[in-house]
């Protein structure tokens, strides 16, 4: 690439990732409006003529990058991706770009369905894979169950973080994180349990339940991710901005709070990281749908976060060029903005490379407590 | 411009340009404090010794690209330009600037009083006009009609949408997108329109008028142009945050949403593209007023907007150095940014120069309906 | 510095400055864990190992800016620097960083405790000293003594105001901007604080009388500073928008207002200054805390703010090196901002030049209404 050759761009186009936030790729055939759909993250409706997914700079960006991995020249036309990508197998597809993405670790989040399961992403891409558990997936097996709730919520609980490396919650598609976000009193658990119940125990919505997962999970110690910022338009973006979490960051302890994606808030939530001695951030998801402008989103990452705060994630969900361009697009990113710092004389090189290294890899298996440092561990 | 040359500068620089919301020039003469007024987008009250708009980006961009146009040199002092554009009518700077802004097609907010008329300014440019009805002004004559209020409302509208291509509302300017923005009930319309009848009936202020308003605009069809972000003091600039569109949005059917101006939330309506088929972005005034930072607010709109999703405006108000100044802004400002991703190697060429044309003229051509390629249409 | 030579570098290496908002330098020893809590503004509690303050852009400009000054190659590692400083008295590194700046006048906050007054501040830095007074801290004076509060508020203000060149309040950190700002009745001014001297009259958090304060100082006339976004986390940072001041602003008459840091809020900073002839702005604070990012938010505070309503200022507090750093990567990263309009033919050589000048000394002087050029007034 042209505006980041040199040392920088050189490690980092190698440079092992742990993407300490993934889903599973697609496991059945697509058609080509179900993957332009899957190019569209706000959109929660079909994507009509002038959202014209190729035509952003996610669809720019997977012309450019995910093109040569199927042997098309780079920026190859649309018509012309598609054609390539159709004569494979979805299966054949995510075992050609899983593994290009140089990753050593996912991270999954399998709260969403329809996707291949963390072991499935290991094989096929040759590298390990941990499990995230949803909060909110909890609550919805703890209702089911009956009884008390807090009790089956905190079995369930026991049961899967015992092979789970975090936790994760979405509070930020229900209800945002305006308003009161502290543990619930017992008795009021039960209550919004039993209503809840009798409502049919569907999805889960109530705050209160919502405020006690939050909970159980700090309790539970291990990392706890959080939607922050950029998804579809069920959430309210504004009521996900993370600087309504102070007051619930206040009370946080030591459990390491994951602030994902962060868009447009990634300066926010860098303060944040800077604030609290347990909160880290990314700009994962972002990355892959601001494409040529993915460089920029990083530097401002990179303001007021320390770097040991700082991780890397794909956020890839669907088709498995996104697994493989959240990788090369970062690779690139950092390594333009590293490079900028250093010819400015305003970092040294070693430390450009050393501070890479921590994003890249270092700090998440620092915080999640991965060990090894092969890509097959 | 040395930043910028290349096939992307020369495409930029002759580009026929669509300018989807602009309002007329002046007519009359004007003095040097009302000139200098009209470079403070913000402040309501005549500029004082600090405010000095000549120092000042828009003004630093006035001198650097509309001395030239008058036969000054490029960056000429503030006195010396003022000198020679007083030796001239008002008639004869408009004659001047708004050929020179290569615009096809002005399509003009008539809301504002004071100013050329449509008319005026296709003669004076060479170029086609169309109208932009404001709600507000269609309220404000319905409720001088006395009787039913939403009958007269609608009668005008439809009258006056025969030979419009779109609405607007400044709804951003009477109290913000915060709170209710539903279609109100029919007793309510007709209860407000009583009481604000017997107030007195000059400026729209009731906020069931404005949702009535808002959602006669939505129903019309025809492009539904909304006033965001970057205006003067008597907004309050927060409460136009776009993202307090959300739920009026989600209700928002097919018609075409134009957020315009959206500075310092350019991001956020870049998500809003993105999240709804129907939702357009632009960043015009505050191009003008940003000057040599204009290209970084312009990159900043290429984040998560669909390319077909971004339109060019200059949004200028009586000198017609706006006018032109809008054009030559946006020409450098996005050859400077698409040459970037075109040297980064993130974007083909070919690519960069169908997104300027998209951006131009080709994205307002389709979503207002215009027909025709010529300047003269 | 590689990205900025010519001589919009030279000028700026060496113009004097202002440093209109900033504290006193330690004045006993300390040691390395105290240094690095000073390197993290937002966290109030100790830094953990993650917080890794010498990991950040703080701690790597303090590296590559204040290491040369101790005799020790650029970019030293963090070890190595301490261990030189070590061998230093707090006073020797002061008297070290503090004429290192280049400053000519600072203007200092003294309600912080614990570091040097302004008559140490000037003797070890060579320059001149003014006083600032936080209106919080007469609050906390007046109800000490008892007796009308009101009375007793306007004698205190008016005797330190006769050496004072302005007034501050941190209403940011007692509650923020959200909500009423208007001037209480005065009755319930005695009232607010009877109750504060019965509670025991410690520390000021009573609105009632955090907006008397706020509006003695407008009254007063002398430059009004509000600390605004960045600081630590026991202020909300979102309810520190300085948009949530527009209806204050609209009230506030001819008192310069000078908005502090901003950041994250620097663009909507600078819509205020444009909005309103009275209001000035800085991005001090976050300038160190960016480091190698410090280019992008000065450039970010030129957008819609008049040149003339910018101001230069470090919020330096504990160690001398914040006093100098702050000058120098604002020096250097306004060369970088202002060479690249330059470049782009955007701006006139001269025009950079002249506002490099304003926003070094020249709008300071004239605000705070300083006589003298020399740096020893």
């Amino acid at each position: 690439m042209a505006s980041s050759p040199g040392p920088i761009a050189e490690q980092l186009a190698t440079l092992p990732l742990i993407d300490h936030h993934v889903h599973g790729c697609w496991v059945g055939d697509v058609d080509r409006v179900r993957f332009e759909n899957a190019l569209n993250e706000a959109n929660t409706e079909p994507v009509a003529a002038d959202d014209a997914p190729f035509d952003s700079q996610i669809g720019f960006a997977v012309r450019r990058w995910c093109a040569p991995v199927l042997g098309l020249p780079a920026h190859a036309a649309a018509d012309v991706y598609w054609d390539r990508r159709e004569r494979l197998s979805e299966d054949e597809v995510s075992r050609t770009f899983l593994p290009a993405a140089g990753v050593s670790n996912w991270i999954v989040d399998t709260g969403l369905p329809g996707v291949a399961d963390p072991d499935t992403l290991a094989r096929w891409s040759g590298a390990a894979a941990h499990e995230v558990i949803r909060l909110e997936s909890i609550a919805e097996e703890a209702v089911a169950r009956g009884g008390n709730y807090a009790a089956a919520f905190d079995e369930i609980l026991a049961h899967r973080a015992a092979t789970a490396v975090g936790t994760k919650s979405i509070i930020a598609y229900r209800g945002g994180f305006d308003g009161d976000l502290t543990d619930p009193e017992p008795v009021q658990v039960e209550d919004a349990a039993r209503r809840w119940r009798d409502a049919g125990g569907r999805r889960v919505t109530d705050r209160t339940l919502l405020r006690f997962g939050l909970h159980r999970g700090l309790r539970l110690g291990k990392p706890l991710q959080l939607h922050v910022g950029l998804g579809d338009r069920d959430a309210d973006l504004h009521r996900t901005n993370p600087l309504l979490l102070l007051d619930f960051l206040r009370g946080s302890g030591t459990t390491p709070v994951m602030l994902l994606h962060c868009y447009p808030f990634e300066r926010e939530a860098g303060y944040l990281a800077q604030a609290f001695s347990n909160v880290y951030i990314d700009v994962g998801l972002a990355v892959n749908h601001l494409g040529a402008r993915a460089s920029e989103l990083i530097a401002r990452s990179l303001e007021l976060a320390p770097f040991r705060k700082v991780l890397y994630s794909s956020d890839a969900f669907g088709p498995a060029e996104l697994h493989y361009l959240g990788a090369q697009l970062w690779r690139h990113g950092l390594a333009t903005v590293l490079q900028r710092f250093v010819d400015a004389d305003a970092w040294a090189l070693d430390d450009a490379l050393r501070v890479a290294e921590m994003i890249a890899h270092g700090n998440a298996r620092r915080v999640y407590g991965l060990t090894g440092n092969s890509t097959h561990d």
